[in-house]
């Protein structure tokens, strides 16, 4: 074998929503003006008990006879477009490169074959953005195989479109582009994970229902439908963009927290506003809302903010300060079932009672099993690259290792 | 006694929410350029075995001592600042007349006390503008029994913001003012209400859960928090009241009922995007709502719409030709328990039997008891005269009748 990499990517967790606009509307294409939109994300990740992560290893060999790529132990079929249009630009890269490149590569890496293997250790049913993660993890993997050292985004994103962010780590700004194409919407960061240690993430999983209405649909049917929708990205997201930016830059959680709620609230707005509408918010999704607001308005301050993707779970941001008594608060409201020592995942969170006060004000009637359980994590570095050959996925023989 | 008038008032059913904005914007005052809407509005009433309507009746004598007022049979307090300023504003109007008037009119009626009696025959719990029909109708009487003929939408006004739309039958539209106190703003019949005969109303109420948050607060919250709420009222209504115009003009039922739901959805949509976010609807009115698309994907038709107002009851609008089959639906879907035989209430629906393949189409899980009954009903006349002294609520003693 001629040369393996191995490399986690990490799922990103959205402090705020604002990207929906520019990820859906960027769809449209040959309609200029409509991208303006910039995103703000946070990498999620290791460092910690429980990480959530995508591990992918890649390797070149002139003995292979064809590309191959296994996702989560299973074959795929290499030949899906996404994972192509991939293959085909870090080939394209790398070509350019070596026609430019005087050092030392093995001669014949262009043309050997390539086999991967990915696994993600989070459900992907959770709404955590797993193809993102995975396509950014997979092109940073072959850039080191085929010896790419240029931006990675476009390579990224012909994989899954907000998956140039998920190249950084800390919190990334998705700036908006000017090209029909999406060729110059490219990702900042812009601050390192360690900016804002204090800062926790609380992912609360909910039991799902059925979806009523794919999520596919909808997001061509909102950039049909919604007068809401084009407003929003117009005229609402620029400065919202601009305030999100601050607010980390300044570590004001206040500021953060409140804005993160607003701006989920007015993507889930568009959603009813598209017709037919589209409610991903579940009833366990607004209790949770209500909570939220009735948590913080117990303390009078803004202390914890939720948003919502695509889908009913919730992604809870709050300070290391707060999250014992904001898990007690969940707890309370959502009583675990049989699963009582298994609830709380990934980091440590001190046990700690629900005061009777903060009880009588959130005044709700628990509804139990209505969270399956909580993954609390913080927010995590970029891609970065597993030294030890024990952690690859692939074997000597290329092929993937049997499980452990 | 010198006078006494009887008569009916009628709750309106707005075939779209197009009002919202008007009417709770319209509370900011000194704010110019913060009225633009119109509304329309259908009355539904009498005339059917089950009407849905407020009979008021008043009386004035030199005997009374005090202004009396009984709603529902109970006696309130005729301080309220909204009763108050009707009958300060009625008086106005009748001293006004009297001194531009040389025909007959009792000398001494200004200076009688009145009493009034109100009674709905409609749950209040309903949503379905009680307050609106109710001061109507007071308004409507008053000017009876004070012999006062001019436009009376100022003084229902000032008893409930959108009184002046149930002034009037059929189709009615609610005109923008320019005014920052609200004055010029006033209703106008569109259509008779014999004008689209075959247009039917089913109000589907649904199982009250206990609203986590209230409706006053929340109107207040929308206009402060919601950039999407003045941009719907500034850029979106305008055309849609005129297509709204249109529809009901031409009877175009699917663009009335594609217009209705769009506008109804966008509604609870700047409900959402407030800060904190509203939810009038509850997992029930989502049920209905995807009941209703579905129905109509069957069809291949737009031939039933929802709209919601500030609660989580259905208003459908259909045609009579589809009535039977959507109620079968809804019985499908929502089984009814013990009250089977009470469950469907107004108008006689021809029993109908859900055909297989609808049934299929609908695939949906029955929730019993999610819709707790229906009221079936169609577009009424505004407030009419009841000349018979037994419909009276007064006495000849001007004490409310023993309930009978």
């Amino acid at each position: 074998m001629a040369c393996a990499f191995c490399s986690h990517g990490l799922p990103q967790l959205r402090p705020s929503l604002l990207e929906w606009a520019a990820k859906r509307l960027s769809r449209r294409k040959g309609a200029p003006g409509w991208h303006w939109s910039s995103v703000l994300a946070s990498e999620v990740g290791p460092g910690f008990p429980f990480q959530l992560k995508t591990t992918t290893t890649a390797a070149i060999s002139k003995d292979f006879t064809e590309d191959r790529v296994w996702l989560n132990g299973r074959e795929e079929d290499v030949g899906q477009p996404r994972l192509q249009a991939c293959l085909q630009e870090i080939r394209r890269l790398a070509r350019k490169r070596r026609n430019t490149w005087d050092g030392d590569l093995p001669p014949s890496s262009l043309n050997c074959k390539v086999h991967v293997a990915s696994e993600n250790n989070f459900p992907t049913a959770a709404g955590l953005a797993s193809s993102a993660a995975g396509y950014a993890c997979l092109a940073y993997t072959l850039a080191r195989v085929y010896g790419v050292e240029s931006d990675l985004s476009e390579v990224a994103r012909r994989g899954s479109g907000s998956a140039c962010r998920s190249l950084y780590g800390g919190f990334v700004e998705w700036q908006m582009g000017e090209q029909a194409d999406g060729k110059d919407s490219i990702a900042r960061q812009v601050a390192p994970e360690s900016h804002w240690p204090e800062l926790r993430v609380l992912i609360l999983v909910v039991s799902a229902e059925k979806k009523l209405m794919g999520s596919t649909v909808g997001m061509q049917a909102s950039v049909k439908t919604s007068p809401l929708l084009r407003f929003r990205a117009e005229s609402v997201v620029p400065a919202r963009m601009a305030e999100m930016t601050r607010c980390i830059q300044e570590r004001d959680f206040r500021g953060f927290a409140q804005l993160t709620m607003q701006d989920s609230n007015q993507f889930h707005a568009t959603c009813l506003d598209t017709f037919p509408p589209i409610s991903y918010l579940s009833h366990i999704s607004w209790r949770i809302i209500h909570l939220v607001h009735r948590f913080n308005a117990h303390h009078g301050d803004t202390k914890v903010a939720y948003t919502f993707d695509a889908g009913p779970n919730a992604v809870i941001f709050t300070l290391e300060d707060t999250m014992a008594d904001f898990v007690a608060a969940v707890r309370h409201t959502f009583p675990p079932g049989s699963n009582g020592d298994t609830f709380l995942r990934g980091l440590q969170v001190r046990p700690a009672s629900l005061p009777a006060e903060l009880k009588a004000a959130l005044a709700m009637e628990p509804t139990p099993g209505g969270v399956k359980y909580i993954i609390a994590t913080q927010v995590g570095p970029g891609p970065q690259i597993l030294d030890d050959p024990y952690t690859h996925l692939l074997g000597p023989d290329g092929l993937p290792k049997p499980a452990a």
